[in-house]
Order: structure tokens, then C-alpha cells, then sequence
């Protein structure tokens, strides 16, 4: 049985974790590098061990210094959080080795599940839709009418050895075709010395669509209602909500029943979220599956409304999962937003400093403020620069939308720049309000019309 | 159509109605007196007057000030909260008469439910249950039988002209009531010279439940789950939760007709709440209708996933209830306690002072802290010590009470004393966490062993 649990992490999550471990009654340990001594997770751990300097390879990432603190202060379960060894396979056999309770999946499905194309192999084994597309190289015209018509215009014709913009090129339907192969083909072997092509369904203008399950030990699995998080910029998520304004009861119950029959397949344990690519027909195509809890879990605790922390201790724990799948349904709409110390005008530069002054918004019905900071802390240019998440959890998304523009303007701080502005801006946006924006929508429209009223001031 | 609101209160319940009134798009007045320019309500208003010096008498509850700064200001809509002119008719009147819209209900019913003796007579008109007692006094012991018999035993025997606890006497059954009968006149007669009783029902074990409605300009009304408000001391509500955790659904929807009855009758029109005492076997006796929000609103809304204050104006500007009765049922459990500025162990003294240091416990799933201070702020010696509301609302009741334990173990104030080890204490009490307490379980049972553990260190 689980009694102790060490947290190797730093920050928010360290902090909620640390809240949930308490209200567990389970006794909790902090480890922490040189400049995080003072950080709010270290003071509400039970305990805390300086592991190392400032550099994540120095303590959040040195796993012999992580195990010899859990060793040290009798811990029996680590718990990962997000970034940092939450995804590291070789810890979770580490941990294994120790005897110590790693609070997340196995060690095996961690690894089968890093490796792109055997996870890409897994998901179609158990029937979860992939990004369709050629199976290796389109020899010639024909080839290339044949599979685009198998898999559906449009789709993208893509240069083997491509990478950097040159050999792409999208074909909207199959009048284009035997042009676009000629024309891609002679610009690949131009670019790259290398004619060979391949295709894949275009998902350009797709929707990030993620959906989070958890399992015990039991072979119970409960998946958990979608969550959009299109709204990214360079990759990182800005806003993310719950659930999809545009996604109906029956397709969630359909995306749930895959996601389900895949957890089963790799016979996954504890939490873990399936990535998917949401065509304009809604139609679901696997990207990736991230084996840990993520960032943005709070808008699915307040959606389904339950705590996925302590499910995922209990659930490591041998424990049956504390709630049902018709516990988990949707309630009302949660959105998140990320205030991040950065530059928005100046390409979103984080802005490491000092928090002088500090005003959360919290209060009023359906308000969450999640953070590790306090007036004081340092925003420390080794680790990532989030300050605050901020969700929003109310009846409707539109009550949601409005609140969250209310305390987002109502947030203050001093000492360093922030996106509390740019996030503002984007929460008012048209497309933002009737939900209907893809993977794009923020590098491609939103951000470039922002800068230039940036511009003029 | 409302436009523009002047808030008429302080502290947390302005913070909280300008946060309201601002995601409804309105714009906001504060008022406030000379020693209150600087606290956070003043800040998030979008206007601010100075009424008058730091006695309420000068400002808060200046009628004449506050009008004044109403039509200096164009508000046309006062929200008064909790305490302060949020009950008093004849300021609704003046409202009414300087044509700005006092959101509550009229000045006539505000009238009506003051007088303790109009409001039982209008109850017992409209079918709501009152305490039951004899008409007028019992004049020997043979009527005492009868009344005894028709209201049901115990009763309380009351000397007409007593108050100080003599000539009072509980009677337990008929045999005990000849006895008891010719000893409380006796003791009447010497005590007060006056030797006339009265027989009443005895609820002195009973439970403080109380319901809150809310009925728009359309004859639309809708009651809420109940909230009970036992934990009290010296008729100061201490912890306050939703539902009653003895309470079932049939019960609910039964008291729940009742006060609808109630409401429609009395052609009530914004929010009021009807306070009843609950004996052992769950029947319901009327105590009087505060016809305000009140402080624990707050578990009401965490509860029936509904946003009170933006209801009251928009039933004040004459719009339709924005909710149904069907969706506002019962979902999970709140409960919510008062941090004060104040010693418990010196008789509950209020502890007036600046707050130096701050540490609010906001994050993870179900905490809600209402709050209109700041590191920084002053607990003024002017108004109530409250610091702020700690509401705590999950899925079920003891998830909920083990989350506000912790919480309130976290929360860390310096500059004052406050009652917050007292309630983290009253939390683990056994009875506490079983939800079978009375009115007076805290003064007659728990504070007595407080005090005792307290005085042993």
C-alpha cells in the first residue's frame, strides 16, 4: 500500500500534486534544485531533498539523485507529473527495479508508445484510425490516382526526403493530379537529389482533438469527455476547452469506444491521453499518445468532475477506479488559458524575473486558479515559463468565455511580461466564440492580423 | 434596462457583485467610506465615491450619501448585499422613488417580513408550517394537556413576561405535566409578577435548515436545495453546507413546494430565503424570511450550478429567470466556512489589525475563496472581522470535507489572530463529519471541550 509518495517534479503540478497526496492522507516528499529551495511545492511538501543544481540534467532529470531521495525518505510511489522523466521509459524501469511504485504506465508501454511508427502499428492493431496515406512510395500517375482515391481528396503529395517547405504540394482533386506528381516530383529532385514521393491524406485545416482514458488494474477503463486544444502556437498549447463546441454526444461515445478498445489492446494502466487529428467530416485520425498526465487535465476534472490525481494514485495503488463511465459525462463547458511570462510582440520571448506584485482573480462560481507562484517567486530562465493556468468551468461555453475574459482582464502582475493581453484578445476573437477554429487558425490569421495592429500601436 | 449598477456594501460581497455585474457588461459604481479608498472592492470598480466617514451610520448605511452618489454617477440600479440597507424598506422606498432600481424585492415585502409577527401570520396564510404553540396564554393545567396533546410532546412551558431563563421548563410527556406546570407558575410569579404561560413546540434540538427561491417578474419562481446552518455560535452562522446531509430528495421538493407556494403568495419578486427549524422527525417550522442574499449563498450556487447575483439583476431588470427549476437540483455537496479576524479562545473577541502576510490555498478541483482582502489590507474595528468564505464543493460530502480540512490547514494569514484552527478542529469532530448536529451542538457540546483541550495547551 501506498503511504508515501515523492514528487518529482517542480512548480504547479508539483503543488496540486502535493494538495491531492494530502487530502489522501498520504505523506508527501519534494525534491528540488538549488533555486527552487524556496519555491511554495517545497514548503507544503512533508519533506523536501535538494537533488541538484539548476539544470533540469542536474536534478529534475538526474534519476540517480530522484531514486536516492525516494531511498533516503522511505518514499514508495513517485509520482511524475508532466515533462521532465513522466515519460521517461528508462526511469519507469528504474522505479520498477527499486521496488518503488512509478504513478503511471508501465515501463513497456511507455517505450512501445514513444516510438512513432510502432505506436502508429499498435493503434491500426487495435482499430484506432490513422493518418491514411500510401503505403511507402507512389511509383508514377497512376499509382498516385489510385491511392488519392482510396483515401479521399484532398490530399498532400510530400518529397521522401522533404523537410524543409519544397516537394509538398496539395492536391484538391484528381483533375490536379497528374500535374502536381510531375510538378512535385521535379521539385523534389531539384531540392533533394531524391524524386521519391509519398502521400497522405491532407489534414491541413484538422482540429487537435484529445481524448483522456484511465484503467486499473482490474481491466475497468473510463474515458473521459474530449478536450480541443487547436488553439497552439509553434506547437504549444494557448487555450484549451472542454468539451469541443463542434463534437456530438454520439461522436464522443463513438471516439470513446476506440479509445477504450485501445487501452485494452496495449493493456494500458493508470492515465494516458490518445491525440487525434479531427478532419472538417469529423472524421478522427491518430497523431500520438502522451503517457502521463498533461498539463491541460484540469478542464476534463472540472467536465467530468473528478480529481484525476488521486485516480491515478489509487489506480497505482491496486485500488478499483473510484468512479464509473456514466459518472463521467459532460458537465457544462471548461476552458484553460496559460499565462506564460513572455513576449507576445517580441515572438514570444520568455521573460524570466522577479514577481513583484500579484493579483489572482480567484473567487465567483466556476473560477480555478492553478500555480506554483507566489509574490516573491522568481520565473527561473531554466524551466519553463508558465505562471498561472487559468480555468474556467460554468453551465454554458459562452458564460464560460465571458467569465474567463473577465478575470483574465482582472489578473495583475509585476516584475515580468506577460500574454495576458494576446490571450485577452484571442478569447474575444469571432472564430474563438463560435469555436470553429482548426490547427492554423492562430499562426495563420490570428496572430498575423494581431501583430500588425500590434504595429501601428 | 439596467446599465450601470452602484454597489452599496463592502468587502467580499462587492468584489464579488462588480466581478458579476462586469461579465453581464454592466457598468459598476463603488461606494465607500474614508478608511475603505484603498480596498480591492474600490479598485475593480469602474467608478468609485467617497460617502462618508468609516461609522456605517456615516456611510454605508447614509441613505442620503449613497442616493446622492447614485445620480451623481447615473447608476441606475443599486445592489445592496448582505448587512448594511440590504433590509431596510424604507431604503427600497427611496429607491423606488428616486426612480434607480433596487435589485431585491419591494419595499412592501421588505416591510412585511420584518414584522416577525406579520411574517408568521402571512405564512400560515400561504400553507407554510410555523412553530406551533397555544393561541394566546394556557390558563391551567387541564389546557396545557390539550394544547400538549395537539402539538405533541416535549413543549416548553414559558413564562409570558420571562427572558432571563427563569420560568422556562421543558416538558417531556403528559405525566410530567402537572408538575411541571404548577412549578413554572410559581416560579413565574416570583420571578417576573406576572405568573401567565405559554405552551409551545420544543425544537431546542432542532436543525437551522434553510431555502433560498427566486422569483422573476413573470410569476416564474424557483427554489433551491437547502442549506443548513446548525454549526452556529451566538447566532453566528460558522459553517454552512448544501444539501443537508439528512435530508432526502422527497423531503426537498416537498419544502421546495412549500416556499414556491410561499413565494407566489406573497407575489415576492428576486431573491428571498424562508429559515426553518427541522425536528428529529424532518417536519418543518417557519423562523422568518430574510429577504437579502445572504453570506452562504455561495454553496448554493456551487450546488445548483447557478450564478445568483446575475440572476437578481436580471429578474430586477425584468427579464425572465435564466434557469429552470429542473436545473437546479442537487449536484454534489458545498460547504462553506468564515475565516474571521477574531480569538477564539477569548470568547470568540474580534481581532481588527493590518494583514502582513497572505497565503490563500486557490488551485485544484472545488475551491472557491471569496475574499475582498489583500496582503496589505486592514481588518477594520468598524465593520464585521469576516476575511473571507471558503467554499469547497465536490462530488460528495466527504470528499468535500476532507478537501476544506486541508485547505484550511494551508491557509496562512499574519497580522491577526483567526477562528481558523477552531474550524479545522470543528471539521474532524466526529459529529461534524456524521451531519447530525443541532443549533446547539457547538455552544453546549463542542466549544465546552474546545475550551477544555484549549486550557490544557
Amino acid at each position: 500500500m501506498i503511504k508515501k509518495v515523492l514528487v518529482a517534479n517542480r512548480g504547479e503540478i508539483a503543488v496540486q500534486a502535493i494538495r491531492n497526496l494530502q487530502e489522501l492522507s498520504l505523506a508527501t516528499v519534494a525534491v528540488h534544485s538549488t533555486v527552487d529551495a524556496n519555491e511554495l511545492f517545497v514548503k507544503l511538501a512533508d519533506q523536501s531533498v535538494c537533488i541538484g543544481g539548476p539544470l533540469p540534467t542536474e536534478s529534475y532529470l538526474n534519476m540517480g539523485a530522484i531514486l536516492d531521495a525516494a531511498v533516503l525518505t522511505g518514499a514508495d510511489a513517485i509520482f511524475p507529473g508532466y515533462g521532465f522523466l513522466s515519460e521517461n521509459a528508462h526511469f519507469a524501469k528504474l522505479c520498477e527495479l527499486y521496488g518503488i511504485k512509478f504513478i503511471g504506465p508501465s515501463a513497456a508501454v511507455i517505450e512501445l508508445m514513444g516510438n512513432k511508427s510502432h505506436a502508429k502499428a499498435a493503434m491500426e492493431k487495435f482499430g484506432v484510425p490513422t493518418i491514411p496515406g500510401s503505403t511507402g512510395f507512389v511509383a508514377d500517375v497512376d499509382a498516385a490516382h489510385q491511392v488519392a482515391a482510396e483515401i479521399g481528396y484532398p490530399v498532400m503529395l510530400k518529397a521522401a526526403a522533404g523537410g524543409g517547405g519544397k516537394g509538398i504540394r496539395k492536391v484538391k482533386n484528381r483533375a490536379e493530379m497528374t500535374q502536381a506528381f510531375l510538378e512535385t516530383k521535379r521539385e523534389a529532385k531539384l531540392s533533394y537529389d531524391d524524386d521519391h514521393l509519398y502521400l497522405e491524406k491532407d489534414l491541413s485545416d484538422a482540429k487537435h482533438i484529445e481524448m483522456q482514458a484511465i484503467a486499473d488494474q482490474h481491466g475497468q477503463v473510463v474515458y473521459f469527455p474530449e478536450r480541443d486544444c487547436s488553439l497552439q502556437r509553434n506547437h504549444q498549447k494557448l487555450i484549451e476547452e472542454s468539451p469541443c463546441a463542434l463534437i456530438t454526444e454520439s461522436e464522443r461515445a463513438q471516439l470513446g469506444q476506440i479509445v477504450k478498445q485501445a487501452m485494452q489492446g496495449i493493456k494500458y494502466e493508470n492515465t494516458g491521453t490518445f491525440e487525434f487529428l479531427m478532419d472538417q467530416d469529423h472524421h478522427f485520425y491518430f497523431m500520438e499518445m502522451n503517457t502521463r498526465l498533461q498539463v491541460e487535465h484540469t478542464v476534463t476534472e472540472e467536465v467530468a468532475g473528478v480529481e484525476l490525481i488521486k485516480a491515478m494514485v489509487k489506480v497505482a495503488d491496486g485500488q478499483r477506479l473510484p468512479f464509473s463511465q456514466a459518472e463521467c459525462g459532460v458537465h457544462g463547458t471548461a476552458i484553460e488559458t496559460r499565462i506564460n511570462a513572455e513576449n507576445p510582440a517580441a515572438g514570444f520571448q520568455p521573460e524570466p524575473g522577479r514577481i513583484s506584485q500579484l493579483h489572482f482573480p480567484m473567487g465567483t462560481m466556476g473560477v480555478r486558479i492553478d500555480t506554483g507562484i507566489e509574490a516573491g517567486s522568481v520565473i527561473s530562465p531554466y524551466y519553463d515559463s508558465m505562471i498561472a493556468k487559468i480555468i474556467v468551468h460554468l453551465p454554458t461555453r459562452s458564460e464560460t468565455l465571458l467569465k474567463l475574459e473577465r478575470v483574465l482582464s482582472e489578473f495583475q502582475l509585476q516584475g515580468v511580461q506577460t500574454n495576458r493581453k494576446f490571450l485577452v484578445d484571442l478569447l474575444h476573437d469571432p472564430v474563438m466564440t463560435a469555436g470553429d477554429f482548426n490547427n492554423r487558425y492562430v499562426e495563420d490569421v490570428f496572430l498575423k492580423n494581431w501583430m500588425e495592429r500590434y504595429d501601428r500601436g
